[in-house]
């Protein structure tokens, strides 16, 4: 981790924190070998990244005298709706976007998806909420992304997806259409992503119903868990 | 996988294959339900890409009626060099830069990698060239990178980094500069990127004495597998 993200339990009066968390103990006494004095650099969840001293150290506890002053990376301007991953790619999924800047994941189902997907414990709350703190410790942010789940596709499509993309481009990652992916862009996006074996025609067309363009990324057909850094490397 | 690739010792005469390798036999019968007459796109091992209509399926073999006319997608003007990743992501990185097309991969020591990542079975040349089939048959490639080890790190930047990285410019990815990385270029390009935990100053310097720029991706730190097809999409 490259930041240390302090809970709002983990803050005491007078700029003071203790950390209890076994697995960020851990690291600060592993990784770093940490001792009294030495300066970590910290955030609080959701909050601003700054620095902390440790002013004590024991095998339950760190104790840090806090300074934060220092806002955390801006946001992309991004809507990500992604097919349900499968469960074996779920964390590294969650972690890439927390630490990629994304703050709103809507992670929908499709014809490909299969239903046991939706069966598997990563998809609990705090199964999220751990994957994401990871992200954001390795991305040096510190504000949680959201992650919505939708089991019904055409619903979530017709019913709640033109909202969510209102005043924003929206786009659908696509191997067979003609407009290429655009780069660099200075928009508020959507952004779509298939599961694995891509969105189905029908798929595409609601979308494109909605208002979603189609655009491809060349030749090469990637594993969503490429094809997400991928984007984001070429779009912002 | 979303071509088959066939090699050199699958092809029979008149334009005929017949597939033996358990991993594409099950595949094509599980996950494609094959059956005789059906066709399946395949490609030849650093050939072209076509069709094959199945003539003939048993337990042990699949033959095929094949036709290769499609040139594979061209590859990226790209050398890459990456600090050696831990074993258990270094599956994952050969699978992906054969997906996206990288064709020269310099896997190098650095002060960061652990002298145990060299002793890992998968830098064994079969297991090399095994991920790398996997990442062509997901990416719709044939041709086959060419992944080059280095087990000492000043040698190699002094004595032949400078050959490897000529008329090309040389980019190093690196948290602490001012330079961001350029975007969309069309010219040959070679790209260095650490290790978990990044390049020591000591590294950088070494590498910008022999011709690298320093180019930063922005505030978030990512890790190397996220690194590598972020900085893809955004370059090419």
């Amino acid at each position: 981790m490259n930041v240390i993200l302090l809970s709002p339990d983990d803050l005491l009066a007078n700029n003071r924190a203790c950390i209890k968390n076994p697995r960020q103990l851990e690291h600060i006494k592993n990784v770093h070998g940490a001792v009294p004095g030495d300066q970590l650099k910290i955030g609080l969840i959701n909050g601003n990244l700054g620095t902390g001293i440790i002013t004590d150290l024991s095998d339950a506890a760190i104790y840090l005298e806090i300074d934060l002053q220092q806002s955390p990376p801006p946001a992309l301007p991004l809507t990500l709706v992604l097919g349900l991953p499968r469960p074996k790619m779920m964390r590294r999924i969650l972690q890439s976007i927390a630490t990629l800047g994304v703050k709103e994941l809507h992670l929908i189902n499709s014809y490909r998806v299969e239903k046991s997907y939706w069966q598997t414990p990563f998809l609990e709350t705090q199964a999220i909420h751990e994957q994401l703190i990871l992200g954001l410790e390795q991305g040096c942010d510190t504000h949680l992304p959201h992650v919505h789940l939708h089991k019904r596709f055409k619903p979530f499509v017709e019913d709640e997806l033109p909202a969510i993309i209102a005043n924003t481009r929206a786009l659908v990652a696509h191997p067979y259409t003609a407009l290429a992916c655009p780069s660099q862009i200075d928009y508020a996006l959507s952004l779509a992503v298939g599961p694995e074996g891509g969105f189905i025609t029908y798929e595409i067309d609601l979308l494109e119903k909605c208002g979603f363009e189609a655009v491809h990324l060349g030749e090469r057909i990637m594993r969503v868990e490429t094809a997400v850094p991928y984007l984001l490397g070429r779009l912002f």
